[in-house]
């Protein structure tokens, strides 16, 4: 059975490499012209996607999937209609496709150096219908053929909606193969794209820790990660309370569920006393705290924080606090714990904020606002496919531009060397 | 000892990991300062280099090293200057850190996206001693802590190369450890830096197929493949015949140990007779050519290729050559056995350039010119730490940029989401 799905997956992926070629030639008006048709396409069969959204739906909560899960793979008429406006609002980002910079060298030879598609990226991600859409247009849109494989309990939603897409893809003039999909539950295709060596150009996991850990240590073809945010926000001595107060409730209560939320707290000691007794009043709904000594000294309520608190990433209403003695001391706990997604300074002390910037080496780094603006629309991007927390190729949200690469094109009359 | 190896080269990253914020936050001024203290300190040292040097040739003899890697072994008084000179060099070059562009989101947000370097830095490479002062200079250039392996016939001088650069940089006002230096012929060693995960941000293999492969595949830590160039030149049906024989001439004959000299040369059917006849005659020396069966009939003593030849890297005198009935074919070829390095295309017809040039993905596509000019300084970058054959991060020559990554830096007053 391994040996199969083995099989199915590569062939999914060399069918998408075959007619890469479309894509990677296609001018942005051919490009744009299949993303309104996909785009048509999911408003116009609505009905066929909730249908199938139904089943998956009913199969989830029989199967005893969580109730947030749960959430997230629901659809109705309004979220698909968000859906195909996602589609839309991409033909007017601009194509990195092309753009590029001209030289010419002392013996005469012409470089350019143009930004091309990767070829074929290919997507394991959690159970959000609506990220097959976006992921097969982010694709299109910088000329890649893509190959899709999303949360088994999406199965059927997902189903639907690259029928769909591969139909309007085909009418706009491009092979259906542009869009592969992987149709099986069966975990052993996960392994399979991993080691697709050489039929795709990048594998790019979102979703949970364990899955993202396990591509980037196994995978055998190139991978981004994105995802994992243990973010930190700390409170300093010269902070302004009431903003740290406003700050800090936001990051963590606004959505817990994302991986830009706010995971440890860390307090000067001159500021903990102010902070914990005005965020504690600030909070919307309760929250566990789980503290070291100084925080338990404060709020006896609290729960004594284990060592693995630190590095926890909860995407739960639960919150790590540790009173620091100094920001030196804030900044080594964050090089310990971090995840290198985004950490934030509260402070009214410009000397302190270009310290702590300039030793915390994240991909978003904040002076006093909210860790949950690290996000492609937030930053101004326009769309986004994912936030890599790795250095290489791309670091913090990842639009258009990272789904590409250069070529160096270089004409001469006969130079040699 | 395995196991003692390990934790010796970890004990090696920790450390540089430990110092790399001192370059990290370096001004261009202090970093140039290091750089021109190891410059004159190597000029200066010449004599132990020397010394050192000639232990390691005497070795290399005795335990017959071929000669062409003695040679690139081999030190001189002026081989010598000329690394000290390289290093000088790099001080004229832009420092890409801390370039960024910053913009204001519409709810105040100051975005700031900056350069930073990667952090600590770690190359294997083959037995030139030169490696060794050229990939610490880039890094201290770039802001990174480097972690320095190489070729173990080199390891005396490298040893005294890396005791000078160590002193200089001392006296530049950094810590020794930001250069790393794996002082163990010991093949574990290579295994250890795979391995050291989350110690060394980038591993950089340069050097020998084998090498490059194993690192890529089994590497826990990211990796940016180098150099590794089976090139192609396809002399197309609307070729001018002398110019191409000049072109296909200097780019098998001038170096062709170097990644970016030709390994097959395709030719169109009706180029084919031409070229071969006016090739074999401007031959400077005596080649090997493995042709198909047309090559075979044109030129009867060529040796018969096999299906490897197409696939082979042979970086010495031979030559694969086959005929093709169109330029197509010659894409389909170049696409099956490429390693995405560089390739040529020597035509008159700027149609059939750039059916070409978009048809074939690889680092370098060029029109009427050598494979040859794939490097850094060709190119004009200034410097050159190897050259990328993946896609991802880097392409192509790689120089000080992509020793880099970005960091955001967000600044606001209270915002939250």
């Amino acid at each position: 059975m391994t040996m199969f799905i083995d099989e199915y997956v590569k062939k999914i992926c060399a069918d998408a490499k075959s007619v890469a070629g479309e894509l990677y030639r296609a001018s942005s008006k051919q490009k744009n012209g299949a993303l309104i048709r996909i785009a048509d396409a999911l408003s116009e069969r609505k009905a066929e996607i909730l249908a199938a959204n139904a089943e998956d739906i009913e199969a989830a909560d029989e199967n005893g999937v969580p109730k947030v899960m749960i959430d997230r793979l629901r659809l109705t008429e309004e979220r698909i209609e968000g859906i195909a406006d996602a589609v839309r609002e991409l033909v007017a980002l601009a194509d990195p496709v092309g753009r590029g910079e001209r030289w010419t060298r002392p013996n005469g030879l012409e470089i350019n150096c143009i930004r091309v598609p990767l070829g074929v990226v290919a997507m394991i991600y959690e159970a959000r219908p609506n990220v097959t859409a976006d992921a097969a247009a982010l694709c299109i849109k910088s000329g890649n053929a893509c190959v899709l494989r999303g949360g088994k309990e999406a199965l059927c939603t997902n189903r639907v909606i690259v029928e769909i897409m591969k139909k309007a893809i085909y009418e706009a003039g491009f092979s259906p193969k542009c869009i592969g999909f992987i149709d099986t539950p069966d975990r052993a295709a996960t392994t399979a794209l991993m080691n697709a060596k050489g039929l795709i150009d990048v594998l790019i996991p979102r979703g949970g820790k364990g899955l993202i850990r396990a591509v980037a240590d196994n995978a055998h073809v190139p991978v981004i990660e994105t995802g994992a945010g243990n973010c930190h926000i700390y409170v300093d001595e010269y902070a302004d309370i009431e903003l740290a107060v406003r700050v800090a409730v936001n990051a963590k209560f606004s959505r817990p569920s994302v991986c830009n939320a706010v995971e440890t707290v860390l307090l000067h000691e001159k500021a903990a006393r102010g902070f914990l007794s005005a965020f504690v009043k600030a909070m919307p709904r309760p929250l566990e705290i789980r503290g070291c000594e100084k925080v338990l000294a404060i709020l006896p309520d609290a729960v004594p924080a284990e060592e693995q608190d630190w590095a926890e990433e909860y995407n739960d209403y639960i919150l790590a606090v540790k009173v620091v003695p100094s920001v030196d001391s804030a900044i080594e706990h964050i090089r310990k714990y971090s995840t290198g997604h985004s950490e934030a300074i509260m402070t009214s002390d410009s000397r302190v904020a270009k310290h702590f910037i300039s030793r915390v080496d994240s991909a978003a780094v904040y002076v006093n606002a909210s860790t949950r603006f690290t996000d492609g629309g937030e930053f101004g991007f326009g769309a986004e496919i994912g936030i890599s927390t790795q250095k290489l190729h791309a670091r913090g949200p990842m639009g258009l531009d990272q789904l590409t690469t250069v070529k160096y094109v270089v004409e001469g009359n006969g130079q040699i060397r």
